[in-house]
Order: C-alpha cells, then sequence, then structure tokens
C-alpha cells in the first residue's frame, strides 16, 4: 500500500468501518471518512477524531454530488458503507438494493468522476447462495441467490467489475463471513447477549441451533483485505474471508451462556433455517487468501468471547 | 402452461416482445403489453392490435405506480423490456442499471402487490463474462463480469431469485445469444446492412472479424421458453438459450455481402473485441433446455438471411 496516501472510507462509523479507519491511520496513512450515521456511530470514530491526518464528512452514499465532492483528493477507496443485515431482506426489499446496489454505482460513479480507479469492497459469502461445496471456493458452480441482501451485494460485485473492464479499475472483492469484535453492532451474538440481559431464565433461538456458520474476528479481517490489497494485483481480485472452523449456533451458545455464567432454558423455533434466506451451511474456503501469507489469528471462540467483553462494556 | 390465462408483458413493442405477443395470441391467450416505446415501435404490434384479447398500455417500467396498476389481473409476467444493447454500455452506465436492474425490481415489486409469483425473465449470455469453457453450461464457475450490461442482467436474475426464496415466487431465468429475425431492432446485421446502404464500396468492421458468437432465429427462441415453462417446475429455472454452432463475424459478413451481391473491401479495427466489454466467444451450452425436448429449427445462416430479408422489406 505505499503508493496509497489518502484513503476514502465509507460507512467509517460502522463496525468495520471504523475498525479500518483505525488501523489505516495507525499506518500514518490520511484518511477520509464518509457516514450518514444511519448505523454507524460517533462514538466509534473517538479516537479516529483526535489524529490530525483524519477527516470526517457527514453524508449519504445515495447523494452523488455531496460524494463526489467528497472524494476529491483521495487515491484509494475502500467502500464499506452498506445495509449489512441478511436477515430483515424480506420486510424492506428495496433497502438491499439503494443502500448496497445503487450506493456501490453511486461510489463508482463518484471514483469515475474524480479519476480514482481503486476500489476495495467487502462483499459477503451470502452470494453463493446455498452451495454444493464445502469449504466453498471462489470459483464454485454459477450461484443461485437466496436472499435480497446478497443478491445486491452479487449486483455490487458486477458492477465493480464491469467498471474495471469497461473504465481500467482495479479492485479488492472480499467475501466476507460474518464478522465479529469491538463495535459489533448486529448479529446473533448481539440478539442473545440483550435476549439473556433481558430475560437470563430463557432464550429464545431462532432455527434448531444445528446450522453451522462460519465467523473471523475484524482485526483479522482487516489483517486479510491489507495483504490482498498490497500482494494481488489483477484486474479484478476476489478473495473469500473467513477461518478454517465454522461452529453451530449452539457451541456460540454454550460460550456466551457460560462466559455470562447462566444456565437458561433454551427454546428453539424449530426449523433449520434462522428465517428466510437463512443459510444453513456457510464454511468458505479462503486458501486463496492464505496463500499470500495471512492467516487469522483469533478462534471463532476468542472472537465470541472478544465480541461479549466489548457488549459488556458497552451497553 | 394450462393455468396461464392472462399475461404481461413488458417491452411489448420491441424486438422479442412484440414477436412473444403474437405467439402468446395465437394460443388464444389473454394478453397485456406494457411499453414506453422507447426503443419499441408501433408497428410491431399492427398484428396484435386487431386481437381482441390484446390490451396495449404505454407506460415506463421506472414508473411503479403505472406498472402496478397496468399488471392488475394478470397471472404470469415476461419481463422482456430491457436495454438490451451491450455495446454502448460505457457510454452511459447509469443505463443498464437503471433499464435493467431498477425496473427488474420495480417489475417484482409490481408482481408482489399484484400477487402475482411467475415470472420469465431474459437474461444474456454476457453473464458468463469471459468463461473458460465452452459450450459454456449454466453451471459453470462463478463468473466475473466484463460489460455492465451483463453486471446489470446478473443482478437481475439474483433479485428474482431472491424473490423466489423469499416471496414464494417461481421464475424461468433464460440467458439468451444474440437474438436474430422479424422486427431485429440491433446488432451486427442491422450495423452491417446500414453501413452497406450508405457505401457498398466498403464495410467498417468493429474487431478482426474472428470474433465467435452464436446467434438463435426468434421464433426458435420463444418455442424454447414456452417448453420451458411448461416443462421445467423447479422454483428458479436457468436455462442457456442458443443453437449448437457458432459462426466468426467474417461467416456473416461473407453471408450478407452474398445476400446483398456486393463485394465491399473489409476494412478491420483490428482488435480481438469490438468494443469495451465484446466477448471474443460466445458458444453456450443449451444441453439443458434440449432435454426438454426443445431443438432449433433455424440454423444461424438462415437466421441472418431472415433477418437480411426483414431489413430489406422494413427500411
Amino acid at each position: 500500500m505505499t503508493l496509497i496516501n489518502n484513503i476514502f472510507v465509507t460507512g467509517a462509523a460502522g463496525f468495520v468501518g471504523s475498525n479500518l479507519v483505525d488501523r489505516l491511520l495507525q499506518k500514518s496513512l490520511t484518511v477520509t471518512g464518509y457516514d450518514n450515521f444511519s448505523t454507524g456511530f460517533e462514538k466509534n470514530l473517538e479516537q479516529a477524531g483526535k489524529d490530525p491526518n483524519f477527516t470526517m464528512i457527514r453524508g449519504d452514499t445515495l447523494d452523488l454530488p455531496n460524494l463526489t465532492e467528497a472524494m476529491n483528493g483521495c487515491n484509494f477507496v475502500f467502500h464499506m458503507a452498506a445495509n449489512a443485515d441478511v436477515r430483515f431482506g424480506t420486510q424492506h426489499p428495496g433497502k438491499d438494493l439503494e443502500q448496497n446496489t445503487i450506493a456501490t454505482f453511486n461510489v463508482l460513479e463518484a471514483m469515475r468522476a474524480n479519476e480514482l480507479t481503486n476500489i476495495a469492497f467487502p462483499s459477503t459469502g451470502s452470494v453463493y447462495g446455498e452451495p454444493a461445496v464445502f469449504p466453498t471456493p471462489e470459483n464454485v458452480s454459477f450461484p443461485i441467490q437466496t436472499s435480497l441482501y446478497g443478491a445486491s451485494k452479487l449486483a455490487g460485485e458486477g458492477l465493480i467489475e464491469a467498471y474495471c473492464e469497461g473504465y481500467g479499475f482495479q479492485a479488492w472483492i472480499f467475501r466476507f463471513v460474518s464478522i465479529m469484535g469491538e463495535r459489533y453492532s448486529h448479529g446473533h451474538v448481539l440478539d442473545f447477549y440483550k435476549k439473556l440481559m433481558a430475560d437470563p431464565g430463557h432464550l429464545h433461538v431462532l432455527g434448531n441451533g444445528k446450522q453451522r456458520k462460519s465467523y473471523l474476528y475484524v482485526q483479522d479481517c482487516i489483517d486479510a483485505m491489507f495483504v490482498a490489497i498490497e500482494k494481488a494485483q489483477d484486474k479484478v481480485n476476489i478473495f473469500n474471508l473467513g477461518t478454517d472452523e465454522y461452529i453451530c449456533v449452539d457451541d456460540s451458545i454454550r460460550w456466551i451462556t457460560d462466559y455470562l455464567k447462566l444456565n437458561p432454558r433454551i427454546i428453539y423455533s424449530g426449523s433449520d433455517r434462522g428465517w428466510i434466506g437463512d443459510n444453513p451451511f456457510i464454511f468458505l474456503d479462503c486458501m486463496s487468501l492464505r496463500a499470500l501469507g495471512w492467516e487469522p489469528k483469533v478462534t471463532i471462540r476468542d472472537a465470541v468471547i472478544n465480541t461479549l467483553q466489548y457488549l459488556e462494556h458497552n451497553k
């Protein structure tokens, strides 16, 4: 990343985005953050805000003129802003389209207007739908989408790839498993934690507890993106991003209740899926990124515990 | 298609759409056409307009309230409206997003409002980008997009698939090669025909003439869609749609100049691609649809000749 000096981060106040901002600033890079604070928090940027190399601009990725102006002078974009919650897609089908697909188009257009050509984009393992191969490699069979979130991120990938071909962009696309750690703001650990704080005697679980999922600690995720951007130099670079392990929901429940020293009655909603579009098994083959020298340092169990510690200190 | 009686066709005044309308009316089905006439023509619907089973509504797929009202009472949607021209994508990058991705979202939302759940959707072989396998099957490796058109159609596929999972829709997605025949309105045969009418002594060709492409005659295309909708009953049914042959651009030039009895000097622009995002080799594996009993009746050569005859009679 030696040639990069002024980095634009959309979703800078969000969970992964704000951790990324801190890590970029630690490298003494100049960073411009952009966020509409719809799901991001001011407090996530407390540390960054003290750094003279950091500029924060309040704005929406759907506001193309503002976005274009904000990006002026930057030379690399991390487009972290997104509707990141897969679960509620069918309750508001336009949200993923707007916040993930159309917003990504706007980011690309703002880049083009500013003659920027380098973009990193967090996509999702959800783009694989329900694959037949585990662990699932990047080049698995052409997938069928099962969620509006996955569909919207796949659309974002496609747009970025077309800009690489059509306008000479270079892109790093990362298909994330669920990310955990400090500033975690949605997902099952938060859901379970909140439920147990409200009622320590019972825990209602969506699904049958057997769904197998993979997770990654946020700092490992950021390490991985840095390694890929430094070492992978194709026009379009696509990497799965996860650990070499998966857990089932019941494992996570046990770790959470043990940590909190609780013994609730577990009530399962029953099906092998927690909600419409829930994927009963997510396990990505991350050998492409491992081959570049990256490896995760934190186990899924420790990522869950780190997340719980953060939630306990940030009620 | 026995349960289908009132069919909604977007892009009804377009090339494939209007041929489809005629074929549906021949089956004594009730048809509602919808078109904004941006690229469609009134004259394509002359025959349909005489049929009491046909209703035509002028409207834009981007106008959701109008679209939703127009669809009322229908029970099957052929969403044929699209920006179908892959070549000029980089000149107006928002056009494919709006007319293919967002318009498809609107069609799905209008269907949901009307409690319609069955949709046929023409996608494109362009979603395969530049595949490594020929002929290219539907389940080839996860592709990388090379055109804004392909990206916008892939996004449409993903949205439709997510609606199948999330809202109980059933879909037939067809990945077309280039279609030819009566009412053909864009593509290389029209380009070459117009150039030769203007200057019979010279023909400027984009690329080196060696690009290998596959084509399908429009009536064979419509036959294929009917067979698939009747016989394939998965939640999401995806079929390649082409012939078992491919030609190179030089073949087509020879057929066209022979037919027109011209002997122009051919001037090639030189590269193996005609334009940015042009795919030098398109050849789809159509065995999935062949297995259902469909086969194309018209060769690529005859499709080119049929198209030329149409152009000669409809200057």
